[in-house]
């Protein structure tokens, strides 16, 4: 995701609670594997109330991390969805107990890649099973369970966030009294596999990737994880939005060089991003993530039948699409609306107009603000806490 | 652009003519610069009438080449544009005179950066000046000097070919009596150049690239190159396209690997993709042609207004864009025909409903055919040859 320097970090950030809960038990994965111990590492803002019903579950999109709000002690950068959790914002902790937790296969402070592997004493690198979104779903709800939290509110994410949340309808429908999905799919289309497969490419390609074993090497895959991050970026912005931003214009100069420079803005910006990533982030993450995603389609577990994953659900849903996202397109939410109008779910679906690309639903976007207020107070009603 | 397998080469491959043309002389480069000496390799299919009124100059995509018809002595495969070359096709060698020139940077005998530099007696590498999509066109213009071509009945190209003939009617409008730029543009736009520069940033990331001197290496950035290609292969695909070739089917397999394989068809297809193109392209030609493609902007020669770029043109026009192109959609196409219909030019465009993505040119495409055929049967009697 785009990283945002929020526009409105002079509000005031957000005091949140940081932690790692470390977990003696095994979590079985859809693999067939195991991770004993593992360690889920989250934030929270706002207090649980006494019946424990005000709970918002946030799910982190593929490279985003538990510091939703906020800053981020890693990068000292604002949280990345300060602009949607705060006082008098649609995540209010002041009327919600709000937690977001990295994913399982992360670099943040869950158990991933990264992590020590306990039978060798060394970071697993590629010894790390290959983790599922299911798996992810897992481990939150390990989490919730420590805590004492028996049902959400509401799950909300956007993009593999997106994903996370149809995933918990589906595994544990009776704990999700309402669901988010922002900019999602039930399954990762070609393309997306496509894209993915280039950043994997691009890291395994760099001679300081090792195998995967760059940390015995005290090396990092850094060249090949920015060119990862680069391809990426550029399918989370629309062609309207880079036009808009950067068009042709030149970087710091009257003229073309007739080089290899990053002439143009959009290069130089594109070299940034890269850059900037792999400060924070850990390339053996970005492969086990990018697959979890790729293996992602909910209804194959369902012998295709996308509906069957929702039937007998009483989450009701608001399924949020944003016109000018192509990497996540809404189709993709059409098609999961479908399923679950034919599941007889309750549902309600808006596409929110934007030329700013997929990562609409990290930026200032009134239209989605407003329908999330919306579908949070209607649900918090129903749930008795207004 | 993708490898195209003909499925009309059984009907008998025409045979051409392969030469290099060596010219001692300087080609003076737009950057200042000069080449000296120079060399265009191109093919010809037909022969040239006495008036020499027929000749038909083929301008190609960026890993294209001059062996556009019967079979590439390179690679041992059919012609890039076998569909659209030949006996009773649009390109008809028994009525026209139809040349193919590999541009100036390329790797199939036109000088490029793995020619050798006369003033080191060793490849260029990253001395090799930057080139231009107009140097492009100057070179072939000395080439038909040396031929003894006055004029061209047409200049037709796609994709960066298309940009070939907008510059051809830019520079030499004399000696186009018509043009046909196919999935064209005329100007690089800022999606494109990220794209481009994710592609020049993987092969220099790879560690075999050596700066550019890979040749004195004994290397080659294989690695770098193939993510390079496989970054802009999708980009010459719908993503309807996509799933309906490869969806999310598995390659060989009945189950999730749960690893790092190419579970996914797709990704084979990639793979497969980026470790042929390897075989036949060279690294820093690929930076140089990208370069040339990104400084692309026809308008800004002329204070940015592209319709000077083609006043009191006599050139006829025939613009071909299709529905699906993502990388050069129509809304490029439709930027030029305003030009040209705010110059007064002659100019018919057509919107081709495929689902093929930008590749869609160098596929089977009958009402691309149709539509060339019309035209060029409509230039021809113009001209006098029917």
């Amino acid at each position: 995701m785009q990283e945002i320097q929020s526009d409105k970090s002079d509000e005031g950030s957000i005091t949140g609670e940081s932690k790692v809960h470390v977990f003696d038990s095994a979590l079985q994965l859809v693999s067939g594997e195991s991770l004993q111990p593992f360690s889920v590492a989250y934030c929270s803002w706002g207090k649980l109330n006494a019946d424990k019903s005000n709970t918002i579950l946030i799910c982190h999109a593929l490279t985003g991390d538990q510091f939703a709000a906020g800053d981020n002690p890693m990068t000292q950068r604002p949280g990345w969805w300060n602009t949607m959790i705060g006082p008098g914002k649609p995540l209010d902790p002041e009327k919600y107990f709000i937690i977001c937790s990295n994913v399982i296969g992360g670099c943040s402070g869950s158990t991933g890649p990264a992590s020590i592997n306990p039978e060798t004493g060394k970071p697993y690198g590629l010894d790390f099973p290959v983790i599922t979104i299911t798996d992810m779903v897992r481990a939150q709800e390990k989490l919730l369970e420590a805590l004492g939290i028996d049902s959400l509110l509401t799950v909300i994410g956007g993009s593999m966030g997106g994903m996370q949340v149809l995933e918990w309808a589906n595994s544990f429908p009776e704990k999700v009294f309402s669901a988010i999905p922002i900019a999602g799919s039930a399954r990762h289309s070609a393309q997306n596999i496509a894209f993915h497969e280039v950043g994997r490419q691009a890291i395994m390609a760099d001679i300081d990737w090792h195998g995967g074993d760059y940390h015995a090497e005290k090396t990092q895959p850094r060249k090949g994880l920015a060119v990862a991050r680069m391809a990426a970026h550029i399918t989370y912005l629309s062609e309207t939005a880079l036009t808009r931003k950067f068009g042709r214009n030149l970087q710091d100069r009257d003229a073309l060089s007739y080089g290899f420079e990053a002439d143009f803005q959009i290069e130089s910006y594109l070299r940034h991003q890269g850059f900037t990533f792999v400060e924070r982030f850990d390339a053996n993450s970005y492969l086990y993530i990018t697959r979890a995603m790729d293996y992602f389609d909910i209804a194959a577990e369902h012998n295709g039948k996308l509906a069957e994953a929702f039937t007998n659900s009483d989450t009701r849903f608001c399924v949020v699409s944003f016109t000018s996202d192509w990497l996540f397109p809404t189709s993709e939410s059409i098609h999961v609306v479908r399923a679950l109008n034919a599941a007889g779910a309750n549902v309600s679906f808006v596409e929110i107009e934007s030329d700013k690309g997929h990562d609409a639903f990290l930026l200032d976007e009134p239209e989605m603000f407003k329908t999330l207020n919306g579908f949070l107070s209607s649900v918090a009603k129903d749930r008795g806490l207004l």
